[in-house]
């Protein structure tokens, strides 16, 4: 994939990463960033993380097909925005990294109609807790999936570019549909995030538990309840966007939860039952889930 | 704390690393074992976890007396049985490893009535996914919390041998009374073992998800599932234990939390409503019932 000049549309901590991983990896690229902020204008160019950088309000009818890569890593909803006033003619090939699909897909196929274009929708892994351009740093990509969603009449030869670039950026990657990618990360991102969010202000709102952690300087928690918080409350801007484009799918995700909870609630009922088969066959079966959603044999040493 | 003869009763993961830590502190303390195995047997004296080790079924009628310190690290339920034979007199600190208390305490305070005692409860929380004497390390206590309960008349020079013997092992100590015990813990520590188990249940039981999953060799998850999932399915045995001896408690905690997943699911209705400014305030709350319940300015680098 020849990359002489690649525009960056929103640099924060996901574009100004990808930014910097592409000035390891290609290294001729001449980097254009666009930004909304005076503050990030001014960390991009102190970082030094691209050639040049605009600020959104001075980047009007911008000349897209100057570049060869155009990669949207601003919020869902100012990319749909966008996608209506790209070019239908030349050879720049547009990506975002938008972490829902279908609204995106359905952006873009109604833009493009039958017509073949260059816009493949990614969504690269990779959260942190961090935000902003100052948190960029290279290897943010290195070992993390980016998924690969291809609208209708994209042509092959974009999505094949679009797999090499990440594959070269250090990612690994694999093809999704819109409709099973964002059912798929409702259940393995967004609600684990409402959960240990909700986990917290469950917690914190219960008088007792309230009364005990006041007061005293170290944590009543072991590691358990560590993990199981670390994402709780994180990114409020990012999440709620995530949730807008995906509450059909975190709804059913959230009901899914609530059902199993309830079922779990009666097995030790209120009338003294104590169903501890049905405890055991639960935990056993989340060994098996567990396996198989961690690929926990094949990435111990990696990702544990 | 005078240290020569101590019995560590139970000694898989949290008994064997007890015995190590004592070897390392009290090096004079003479160490007796007894386990249910001989399984158990072997590794003990394999790894000289112990000076000396029985099985239960070769000691019976005890002479209690003889050890300064007998530290029960066995099952609540196995716990509970025992203590109606303890000796009503003598100078023998027994100490418990359970991590419920409530049941444990009610058994203490109606087998020794107003008469003084040396039995203090103990919970050192240092939980993990291993098991087994063959897991025992040195350090397991270092740095984490113990929490002590004292039952009605129970010494107060007790309560401070145990508070001294747990503070030189490495631990540092806080008290709480059984009933705060187990509902905190029903809070900070049982449920978030529930919701993990649940989460990967959940996620398993998706058709769109476990189709995704199914026949990629790496996860499709980032470091928010992985982290979430990391106590699922763990220890049945001990949580179906624990659930046990607690379940009005964690049957409290999962109502708070079904409640907040409804509630919340409503921000996001099928009438098409978003409650944004809610959603953000969930988060916000969040933010600080984590710091106030992870202390997390006072230990973020230790505990991160």
């Amino acid at each position: 994939m020849k990359l002489s000049r690649v525009l960056i549309y929103g640099m924060g901590l996901m574009g100004g990463s990808l930014a910097l991983a592409i000035r390891q990896k290609f290294s001729d690229a001449e980097i254009t960033a666009v930004v909304r902020s005076e503050k990030s204008k001014k960390t991009i160019l102190t970082k030094n993380l691209s050639h040049q950088v605009f600020l959104e309000s001075e980047f009007t009818s911008p000349n897209w097909n100057q570049y060869d890569l155009v990669v949207f890593s601003t919020p869902v909803a100012s990319i749909l925005k966008i996608i209506p006033t790209l070019p239908k003619s030349g050879n720049t090939i547009f990506i975002d990294l938008g972490s829902t699909k279908e609204t995106i897909v359905s952006a873009v196929e109604s833009h493009y109609g039958d017509a073949t274009h260059h816009y493949i929708s990614t969504h690269p892994m990779c959260g942190s807790e961090q935000v902003g351009p100052e948190a960029a740093v290279p290897d943010l990509y290195v070992d993390k999936l980016c998924i690969l969603t291809s609208p209708k009449s994209a042509s092959n030869a974009s999505l094949e570019s679009v797999r090499l670039f990440w594959e070269k950026i250090g990612s690994w990657t694999m093809e999704m549909d819109s409709k099973s990618h964002d059912e798929t990360l409702a259940y393995l991102s967004h609600l684990p995030h409402v959960i240990s969010t909700l986990l917290v202000n469950v917690a914190g709102s219960n008088p007792t538990t309230k009364k005990e952690i006041t007061g005293i300087s170290k944590p009543i928690t072991g590691g358990g309840f560590r993990d199981m918080s670390r994402i709780a409350g994180s990114n409020p801007d990012m999440w709620i966007s995530i949730f807008k484009e995906n509450q059909v799918f975190l709804r059913k995700s959230i009901d899914d939860l609530i059902k199993q909870l309830l079922e779990f609630r009666e097995l030790f009922g209120s009338n003294g039952s104590f169903e501890e088969d049905k405890i055991r066959k639960i935990w056993e079966l989340a060994l098996v889930n567990k396996e198989e959603i961690r690929k926990i044999h094949e990435v111990s040493k990696k990702h544990k």
